[in-house]
């Protein structure tokens, strides 16, 4: 069953990410959050999500799903086929919040809760459906960030954990089943061992906030974006591996520097201490500002390891081939393609980092728009993957690009494709780029030759492609000779 | 004084990396390690660190240092500026090779201990020449992960610290001050304390190796590449800052799951455990692929981080920067520009990511190449950063490229310029594109128009820009017309 409304009840930080990663992904949301500023705040986090969600992907997405704000519980979970649980981390306040969904909730409606401490078996102790309990803890921000923690109590049923990670996998979220219970399950225990030392470092003057943050982030921070704890120690053993590394650091557990486990007096003096240090390091950025760094940096280095197709990268990367796909299937059910037109061969939006220092999208952009174009022709005639596997493809010989108007960062833009000539070894196309509203901002001519991938040098496509282009390029031929196409650089028309 | 022979003694893992790092940036190295195979394991430590950099920045480095294995701590220190220690973890060693040391280094060079742990005011306690001992506490790899941590003990002397800080700069690491001392220093008792955590998860069977580090790879590890612990905290603390962060958690420091703070006992139930685990998560990589795949996504996470202005891509950046200008410097020092001819504009090597499923540099790989030519060009006419600020600039109107053969991955390659025609708002280019060996790979043939960055509409060129555009127009008028230039696409020629 595919989810197509969800209720969120809660929506601080945490419960507006959950939106905003629904919401990115066509989902319909009903939200229900008693404070008085909770639309305002929500609504903040929602611009955020779709700043950063316009560069995390090239892919067209679904149609934004609907935001619809509740006076009730009752009101938002009635419809829902999955509820999420966001509200204050009190064992009392859930369970009241509980009894409200099931009076109101369909009874297989999956509950899951963004507790990041209470266990999962205590949440569902005096619910009626206990079954569809799950925690699923995910990581603010939640609409970027991939990891979501999926715990279930003992009453929780093998079912509702195969739903969870399907339906998060759907969101091009990884979840994690933690197949143990404890409090605060595995990354809140990681991350507060880190804050309690981190909280002696400063206390005791060893070091600033400032400091500190930088030493992770020019540090182990880099290695944790990639690799995790056991991976990194285990290169660092060597050929020898994990054992090495035990061998020569288990010992070592018992150093003076372990035995750091007390916990720092909580009081105004540390407060004052820490947060002063805090805007001395932090201060000159508001929060949004930092919002907004820390997204385009969190894209930024998961586009990063998507090229070099590893770990939150991999994630991302087949979360758009779903996209692609689901775009693909869309042309191909709404229309067929009519060839006896030019033919859309591109959509897209420019990404931020197409533009360069004049400010519109770089030159060179404009040939990856051509390119681009030339590659969705190939594929329609039967150029795809499985050929270009098989050793055969198409290479540019030579392009006529004509820059007619600038287009700026994440406006929509198009290609259309004609064919002028093709026959043997040759395709001869001209590509015009369109900003979405129609507006002519380039043309591109390319001479195209089909080439054997194993010797590098011109060859017969195969047959069936060869069936494919001239019977376009027939057609095409009936069409006026596009504007500028045959000039030279400078020759007037 | 620039420092251009370093000793490194001790030639491990860290010891390696930091040759690596030394030679990379155009350092000698004398090396003493007494191991039988230190020769070949840092043999792959310096490969790795080929590779890497190769990929890391695109700036022309200096020439890399030599490495000189020497058969003493005599041999290799006597003529050293600087002198890195990173011999065992054991204080009376320490204190015996420092003792070697001093009987043959100049009593100047400065003495930095890798160590990862013992107290520099222990380190130099029996040093004739204390002052000039530091602690520089570098983390794996050495020669991609930029921070360092110095750390001065009671005798050592401010000038030292700042030596050292100057040092690290400019072989592109942050150094970062640790102002008092304590054992482990900063980054390590963070690290234990993830460390100590994760080896009860895994004990108490909560996880499994594999599990954790997903949480950690696909969670706060992507927030650490980009922002530390307090800067992360501060934005969940929301508009209200540190201060609602600590009122919201601080608390909770004492909740249950702050409280596990006793060490696992270290025994091979444990250790078979983690590497029976280890092994089954990463055990179809062999070290050498690891390190490969670690040092991969650092370079590009670095370099996203760079385009995005922050964190480790600033101190990418800068050091990119002074390389840049180091080269730019040479360029002007061994010759200056014959206008009579073409003109040399770029040279680089094809990066990672310019290709495509082809396995050659994309085509919109070739107009970039073209696009830097041009504005290469442009900054030797006048129009630079400053120009372009005060509102002038060139657009490309028009381009016409033939690919005349193909490029790998990591080849050299460079463009050369001829003008065409310059006069008035125009200037018509003619780039070509070669292999470092000379070989043609395109040609890009360009109109340009001066424009108004204000009305976006063509304008005159400041008079500046029109004397020396015209002045090498007038030059380039006497060479031939370049092969290919003034043709359309598939015309003859």
């Amino acid at each position: 069953m595919s989810i197509t409304t969800v209720a969120c009840v809660g929506g601080g930080v945490i419960g507006a990410g959950w939106v905003a990663r629904f919401i990115e992904n066509g989902i319909d949301v009903n939200v229900y959050d008693p404070a008085a500023d909770a639309q305002s705040k929500m609504q903040a986090v929602l611009d955020n999500a779709d700043r950063a969600y316009a560069k995390l992907t090239m892919a067209q997405r679904p149609n934004k799903g609907a935001v619809v704000y509740c006076n009730s519980v009752e009101e938002a979970v009635k419809a829902a086929q999955w509820i999420v649980e966001s509200v204050p981390e009190r064992l009392d306040i859930k369970h009241a919040v509980y009894a409200d969904i099931e009076a109101h909730a369909a009874s297989d409606a999956v509950i899951a809760s963004s507790t990041s401490g209470i266990m999962p078996s205590d949440l569902q102790s005096q619910l009626k459906h206990p079954e569809r309990l799950i925690v699923a803890h995910p990581f603010n921000p939640v609409y970027l960030l991939p990891v979501v923690e999926v715990v279930g109590g003992t009453k929780t049923i093998v079912d509702t954990i195969e739903r969870a990670k399907s339906f998060y996998s759907s969101l091009g979220m990884k979840p994690i089943h933690v197949k143990k219970e404890i409090e605060a399950f595995v990354a809140d225990r990681l991350l507060e061992a880190i804050w309690r030392e981190s909280l002696w470092l400063i206390k005791d003057g060893i070091t600033t906030t400032e400091e500190l943050d930088d030493i992770v982030r020019f540090g182990f921070g880099l290695r944790y974006a990639q690799m995790g704890v056991f991976e990194t120690y285990r290169i660092a053993g060597g050929e020898a591996g994990m054992r090495h590394f035990l061998a020569q650091f288990g010992p070592c557990l018992t150093w003076p520097w372990t035995k750091l486990m007390d916990v720092p007096e909580y009081n105004d003096e540390l407060v004052e201490l820490i947060a002063g240090q805090s805007d001395a390091q932090s201060g000159h950025y508001d929060i949004r500002e930092l919002e907004r760094i820390r997204d385009d940096n969190l894209v930024a280095i998961q586009q990063a390891l998507k090229a070099n197709e590893w770990g939150a990268g991999l994630v991302l990367a087949d979360y758009e081939k779903k996209l692609f796909d689901a775009g693909a299937k869309q042309s191909g059910d709404d229309q067929s393609i009519d060839e006896s037109q030019v033919i859309r061969t591109t959509q897209r939006r420019v990404p931020p980092d197409w533009t360069d220092y004049n400010n519109h999208m770089n030159e060179a952009r404009y040939l990856q728009c051509f390119g681009d174009a030339s590659d969705a022709f190939m594929r329609m005639i039967g150029c795809d993957a499985d050929y270009i596997a098989s050793g055969g493809s198409y290479f540019t010989a030579e392009t006529h690009i004509r820059h007619l108007d600038e287009v700026g960062v994440n406006q929509p833009i198009y290609t259309q494709t004609q064919v002028i000539s093709g026959a043997g070894k040759k395709m001869h196309l001209f590509h015009s780029l369109h900003h979405g509203d129609g507006r002519l901002l380039a043309t591109g001519e390319h001479m195209l030759i089909h080439v054997s991938l194993e010797t590098r040098s011109a060859s017969e496509p195969s047959p069936d492609i060869l069936v494919n282009l001239t019977r376009i390029a027939d057609q095409h031929a009936k069409l006026p000779m596009p504007d500028g196409a045959g000039r030279a650089v400078g020759q007037k028309r």
